[in-house]
């Protein structure tokens, strides 16, 4: 939760209405306008998920633009931070589904919602299921017709494309792996490094603030700043999640310390443990997590083996290391001066958070 | 089975090579350059997937294309007719995934092949279901990588991208509309039609002879040419298939005549047999359709109710009528006298075919 941690009134918020506003207006003309009347109800069903959405993606592209020298008005980017903010809606919506997840954001998932309100109970579970995909999938369809109508210069658009067309990719590549080793303990961190890379710091950071940029025309030198700012930052705002998905304070991070363990995701920090910890130590971590049952108890039990056996203290110092090398390389990006200060402020923001 | 029935040699099917070397080599290349190596599998089995495909809606795309006046070089169509084919793999398998279907063109679906070879039992089900949602997602973002790639002048762009963008919303309505009416025998003949106008007249025919045909410069009668011949003739191929789907013969269909049966799927044929029959019949039919073990006796007392009801006759009216639309629009289409040939050969196969 950035948004609560960095400085309010920061020029990084700024987009953040017009933004809402373009994908309130989007989807309720989608709805009025549906080509089969009862496609309406997608449509808003697809609004009000967006509502909850904190658009840490579209605000990057928009920073990126900016950062590459955008221009007087940011129009055009914020279609783009848009169609982006859309696209993530699918990944949610289709990622719930393979996680069997029944609410999310405090409220029901898409697939839950739809089997709850359809008319015929026999077939109640199957039409949420099939209902969900295809809600994900329009979202993933009218991403692509903001993209399409975002008016940019021929030059441009080739780049804006590449790099979309390359995030949704990656994005997918870093889900299947992820999918792929749900629920097996023995994965090595390096793995659990790779998931992390492509499913949030290059989909969640370095792919947004390129798109943005590319938008605005940016050469290679820009290009490659919002790398190598943002994929460690990405990889430290992720290992600072799995924290505090185990170690934060549920009243403030908004959610259950025990959700990360019980669905048995192998994080960076749960690798690690079982690698330096002694073999009970590990037998432990493999009995408990992924146990749908567990515990406060038990939760406590885990905590104490990730604080003994080192991987606490060894995640926290990797956020560390990847945060000083966000700050280096935003310290010799060609940006503005005020968008380095705003993405410092971002950097600060995504690592020192409690929440 | 359009590719059967049409004389062989006729150069409607001339760009299935291309296509087809098109999607082998792109998806080569996506398993060769994978960012992380095991996405190669994934990129394989949308290979194998795309290998059994009847390829009418990227063939209808070049046709329109050459409808719209084309050129020497049929090489950007194709791109676009291949980008069209791996859009629709991703409808295929998101729909094996709705309707749990276990088997499509006699090979297990996406989702069966992923849990029956994933390396944790306890899990492979779920895997097989969040594998075969990431394929599909995976299959529509590199169908737009291809798209985003087709090289066409700036002008053309615009109209390609709407009618691309069009046509993918336009199927998701008619796939919601009919998840939201499976296993309801009381749909209208009305409604059961407007799933067919936008789950195949529209999006098999219409659509992608308009995406050709923008990409060479079609002008607005053009365009509405296709329409006018797409839509009839798209229905008139479904209603084809829901006859051939109860009365067809297994040995030429290829496919069990008990599936549709068994699946309560309403079809214009089902819907008009319940209105038009009386109570009795009525009755008979909602026991008997979506009951799945409904055999061989009780499929021919189907058959006989279809039939005395009058609903068959209607339907194969019905077909007749949309078949002669479609021909009194070829008439009058601003085509090229062999193009005209080639879709008057479509249309007879597709209205006429046993198979």
């Amino acid at each position: 939760m950035i948004a609560e941690t960095l400085t309010v009134g920061s020029d990084f918020f700024a987009p953040r209405a017009a933004i809402d506003d373009l994908l309130h207006e989007f989807l309720t003309e989608k709805a009025d306008t549906a080509p089969v009347p009862r496609q309406a109800a997608l449509a808003m069903l697809l609004r009000d998920f967006l509502d909850a959405g904190k658009r840490i993606r579209p605000l990057l592209c928009v920073a990126g633009w900016r950062a590459a020298g955008g221009g007087e008005d940011p129009g055009q980017a914020v279609r783009l931070a848009a169609s982006i903010e859309l696209a993530h809606a699918c990944a949610l919506i289709h990622d719930d589904i393979m996680d069997g997840a029944g609410s999310r954001r405090g409220r029901p998932t898409v697939h839950r919602r739809l089997a709850d309100h359809h008319h015929l109970p026999s077939t109640a579970e199957q039409f949420g299921l099939g209902g969900a995909i295809l809600v994900g999938d329009l979202a993933l369809v009218w991403s692509d017709e903001l993209l399409h109508t975002t008016v940019m210069p021929e030059a441009h658009r080739v780049a804006v494309l590449r790099c979309v067309d390359l995030a949704r990719s990656e994005l997918i590549a870093g889900q299947h792996l992820d999918l792929l080793t749900t629920g097996d303990l023995g994965v090595d961190v390096e793995t659990t490094l790779t998931v992390v890379r492509y499913k949030t710091a290059k989909y969640t950071v370095e792919r947004p603030l390129q798109v943005g940029a590319a938008l605005a025309g940016a050469d290679q030198r820009v290009m490659d700043a919002c790398s190598a700012y943002g994929v460690p930052l990405g990889e430290a705002f992720q290992l600072r999640d799995d924290v505090l998905g185990v170690f934060g304070d549920p009243e403030r991070t908004g959610k259950s310390h025990l959700d990360d363990l019980r669905e048995g995701k192998c994080t960076g920090l749960v690798a690690h443990a079982v690698r330096a910890g002694s073999p009970a130590q590990a037998d432990r971590l493999r009995t408990l997590i992924g146990d749908p049952r567990l515990g406060e108890r038990e939760a406590a039990e885990v905590r104490g083996i990730l604080t003994e056996t080192g991987a606490r203290a060894a995640v926290e110092r990797m956020i560390e290391e990847r945060y000083q090398q966000a700050l280096t390389a935003l310290a010799s990006a060609p940006f503005p001066a005020d968008v380095v200060r705003t993405l410092a402020d971002v950097a600060e923001a995504a690592v020192r958070r409690t929440a």
